[in-house]
């Protein structure tokens, strides 16, 4: 059932739908492993990381309302379950337990980086069918790489 | 590893840190059922239920960020990623696709209800270990059983 | 008719029940007997009194919300109506037409010495029964009895 | 005893006098009866008419302040005790327990019309008199009118 | 007379003068509907739809502006005069009188979905004149959308 | 149809009535007119007139409002489509294209000029029958008799 | 020579004219006092004199902005020059030097009331000519009423 | 009497108390003088100008309180009255009536270079017997310079 | 002399007054070496400790003055004085002169950790003779053991 | 030395970094001689211009920021140094000692225009090599344009 | 060890490193003896002189920062521990227990007199060394003195 | 020309200028070399560094305003041009490219350091000609060593 009428062709939301779909579930994750890490690193830079993995966690979770969103602007129901996420995150396992500073570090420039990597990959796939959910992609890119920027640069 | 030095005797930080990982893992999970229905939600009532969700939301956010760093000033590493969240949580399967208003709001009253009555658990099997903890649990419950009441009585 | 589910056994209810409902009705009514003075106070130190009024009401105001609202969470139907806060109420009559200052000042240190009586009754009767209820109160009764100091200290 | 010199001639202050008082009583009243509906409503449009009529108890309060300390400004001794209320409100019995969203507008609907005819009635009172105190009732009626309104509009 | 030289070609101008010169008659249009149901909008959900309606006002607004000022920057004087609005909008006549609640919603729906298809027309027509100019519609879009979605969700 | 009960007789609310539908036409004009010349304004003043016009806007659309609610609180709805103000306004057609300084400043003091002549016929008009409704005209003349003032002193 | 075309009569701008001038010299008479104490006052009620003599200065400032530009907007040139004011201020002459706080507060009673004094009769005299620098006549008496009230109360 | 024990020997008070007298005469006239001009000017620099006066007016404001404020904590009664600023003004009379923008804005180079010249004799005068107070005028000094540059610019 | 009636037994009194004047003195302590670190810590993590440093005097304060004002108000005169501190204080001599970065965070280990053992003895001795004061020892103990966990972690 | 990890291809990250690094130039330039003339522009526009010309250097100061941190964000160290600012500025040589009114905004004019003409050329450049970096520049170049116009319309 | 290289010679370094030791005590010292008066007195004046002392007890606390950091500046590590505190301060002995408000004022007049007579030495001594720090004792000594007349004023 | 009348005397006026001019080209380099290394910064310090430099970067570029406007105020057109700041600046070369933590902190006490001791040279030459000028350096002096001290910290 389509609730909301999309103003996009089926080929076209198809496209856009598993974008935005997979995009949530990286954004979701992202938040999740970035409040872990919050939570459980140790080390000289404790602090200073503490408080950077929030500033990624508030983008990560403002971005993730944002697509989510959009695709029910589109008429795609978006699904940002707990297991959904478990299972489709582009993230690879983020470490339990403590874990020092340099660690933190090096996992958030990983988890990063998968999820930058599917962005562009996003941004390609949909400046055909809908340059407005593109927007949203290369904005939110341009964010991420400055999160990606950061870290890297704090690991140099 | 202990990295920071608990307070706490061995025995009683045993059931301390049980309660504290499970009301994380209860709080982080309705986090994510609150706004995956603020995104999936139709009907008349749509606009007040939507805004409704992400005052739960907030809460939920605010309330398992306190939880995971008591688990850390008990020297007790908080686990809050999605796989754990996606097999350890309270509530029970979060709906996917549109849903309408009433079963929206019926859907958070059973969730509500399931968190509740968890922690009301938690606040009896901590009242002795660590009355601080405990304290915690208190003022978490006093909240969501506000929030449970109102969605209750939206849908009397 | 319960509207809402409580998470009380019936006995317990009924102890908490009227420990709120006899609460919603000592505050209420000691909102309105700040008033009261506030707009009947004259004497050297009008100005002082005349605002340190306003904000014992609006402490006064802010707890019956709190716990009118904690009534509802539990089921119980709260009842701040004129009338049953005129023949309810621990305060006894507050004194009509203006009121010098000092004899202000008196009128609310005896105000709030009997709602704080009262109050200190609901701390105990409720431990068993509701934990969260008692939270509820004895942040109340620490901002009352602070209160209750500066009208002493004032007339000292 | 006048403590504050009145700019008025006698009969001009009896006749102010009556329409300040009756107007402090009504809008005190007005503000109990907004928050004994506003925790007891239940049904489908519960959080929207329970926020509305926090609205309601806040100009309800605002105008009741303007009034009594206008009595006071010219030499009136305001009186706004409960049980003053409770014999001399304007608003017929605000009834008691749960209340249905309808019954509840319905209710709001009814207590506004009581206050509004009564205020207009000071208006019209007032105006030889003294048109200060008159430009008063003209500000608050116009208010109160906005509400009552509102409520209208909801029920039709 | 050009006041403000044009960095755009003269064929390039052309197309995008009339973009944005339909685009800001759109959305005053939309302004003056959105408040137009605002003020006459009657029903259960009338306080929802009431607010929900201001936040399309405060949209079409910004956007008005933003569009208006573009065409000034590109050397265009915009025209949003009455008149020019009554006769050109893309909105058919919204309805006079009291409207019930949900075929205000309704309305917007259509008002909204209009203006929306002739707004994606115009991304399309300025992608290779003016990308700048494209942008401020890709946003604006991506606004109207969500608008739209809100609306059609709130009838489903 | 009368949604809302007027608390009017039916003769003044018939004179009542045509005032408010005329106060709402030239307001939503005036906030028209106040943008159309704020986007099209040229001249050493362009700065100094560009804000000083958002002022007379802002003004304009708070008391169209105002004036709207007004309406519909006596049970009048009010009228504010585009094919209404632009066949209905008291101000002269306002200039298209580029306009000088001088000439925008000049075509302010002409347009507000007009609606200030309606208003005040409007506030004898309705002394009689709502005095509500015409203290509503007093202020609102009051702040446009401020804006005339300071368009006449930039053209002295 | 009038700079802004005035829209009264010439025997009703002469009325105005003089009730506005005559407020204004008040009002910036009424600031300059109250500073004058605020800066001399001494005794045990010192900074709460201090503390309310800096309320009526601001409200005495505000209003005296407003008269003044009411003035203007009628095309009446105001003055409020210091010597204008020392010559033809209501307000008898503010003792110089240190004041004790009973005399502080009984030298703002009188002052408040020679400037209440004049400006009733200045409601009624400008009621037929321009009700609308009437009801800004109106507000400032309430306010300075108020002030009124609160001096007396002190000093009783 | 000395009421406040002054830190400074008499024949330094003497000084001081001369140098903050002239002072507060000077800046409550500044003020009034400000307030003068902005509600007279005309012109078509009139907003600007009636804006950039309102930023002196609050500078002399709040210069003229320390100021006052100094002599005070000195021992030394300020004396701000109408008349003693009328008489002892270093500002050549202000003129009255309608100003046009350009006289307007030498009259404020006029005041406030008569004002610096006298304060930069206060700055010389009180370097010996009161670093604190000269501390005052040295800040009080660089402000009104600023403000005299403004206005030199604005006529340049 | 008892200024203020307490509403606790004598006994009672004896154990809780203990409890609130040894907590003060801990707390003003902890206030005193937190800022004396705040200004002396040097080495790389310098701003990043002196940051963190003022979030623990922040807090310290504010629990100084909650536990000073509960002492008044059971009518006990705290003392905080800077000689009682210095002779009572649980935390050992703060270290003088420049402290590298690791040594800052080691001495707030330690300081905390004192206070911190202190404090849970008082929640237990309060929890019989007053739950009010105990619920303000336990929300003490929760936030100063979060400031332990976080200097622990910085130096894991 | 690539300390950070660019997402791009080596050629695309040339024609990237060039853009990249003229734009910071340009913008860094831009900011400079905002303020360079903001000091030192005279006559009667003195204030609108000296006001208008702060918001172009807040807006070029915002922008070469996002740009800077871009650049770093791909792995490019940005250079904004004065000697090279100096040397690759495409502004040309803004005038010295004090400016009129007119040739300020003459000389803001043409250095915005030449800003804008070399932007336009970096949108193309990047369209293909990096949307995300595009999308940056296309949002400058919307906020330049709109200094632009404002500037070229004071001029007209 | 000197960490922080000084701008001063090595004689004048003394000299102005004691003046800031000794600044730090006094006012580390006011802040806890303000603290200790807020919390013990009593009497009619209580409100307005416990909401005055926290006045200086802000002060005090952000003009210790100041001197401290300072201090740091000039490479002196500056102390501020309870004892060093206990046997330096200028202020004599605080005294303990209940203070009516008389003597509450009387004591603050006299730790601010006994403060501003060392801070006084301080700016002389200062002058030659280092007019820098002498600056920051010039505005600690005209805040303190406004301090010291506000308490005399009171107790006159 | 001297546009703007100066207070000074032709040869204090002389010194004045260059030590202005001087500090100017100083703070501006000073605010240029801030985001260059803020831009460029690597290292496990990264966020720490990065944002105590953006806090630079606020002082001199506020403190540059200071200085230009005190220029403009006292008759002389200040410099700031990228030409007149490359050539003319008291910092040496700033580092180009990646810069590590450590070193970036060696660089900003460098830089700091050489404006230090310029600026306390103009603090000695402006004392006689110009007390006012001499108090801003005063203040912009204490500033900077304010961070110096925490940078030289952060290398300890």
């Amino acid at each position: 059932m389509y609730v909301v009428k999309s103003p996009l062709a089926d080929a076209d939301l198809k496209t856009v739908s598993e974008a935005l779909q997979g995009a949530l579930v990286d954004l979701v994750d992202l938040s999740l492993a970035g409040k872990q890490i919050h939570w459980n690193i140790v080390g000289p830079r404790f602090r200073s990381v503490h408080l950077q993995l929030d500033e990624v966690v508030a983008s990560a979770r403002t971005h993730s309302d944002t697509v989510a969103e959009r695709a029910s602007a589109l008429g795609i129901p978006p699904d940002g379950r707990a297991s959904t996420v478990a299972s489709g995150s582009g993230i690879k396992t983020t470490p339990s337990g403590w874990i020092k500073d340099g660690d933190a570090v090096g996992a958030m420039v990983d988890a990063l980086g998968a999820v930058i990597g599917r962005m562009r990959e996003r941004v390609r796939a949909t400046a055909e069918p809908d340059p407005v959910t593109q927007d949203i992609f290369i904005r939110i890119t341009a964010d991420l790489e400055k999160h990606h920027w950061m870290f890297q640069a704090e690991n140099a």
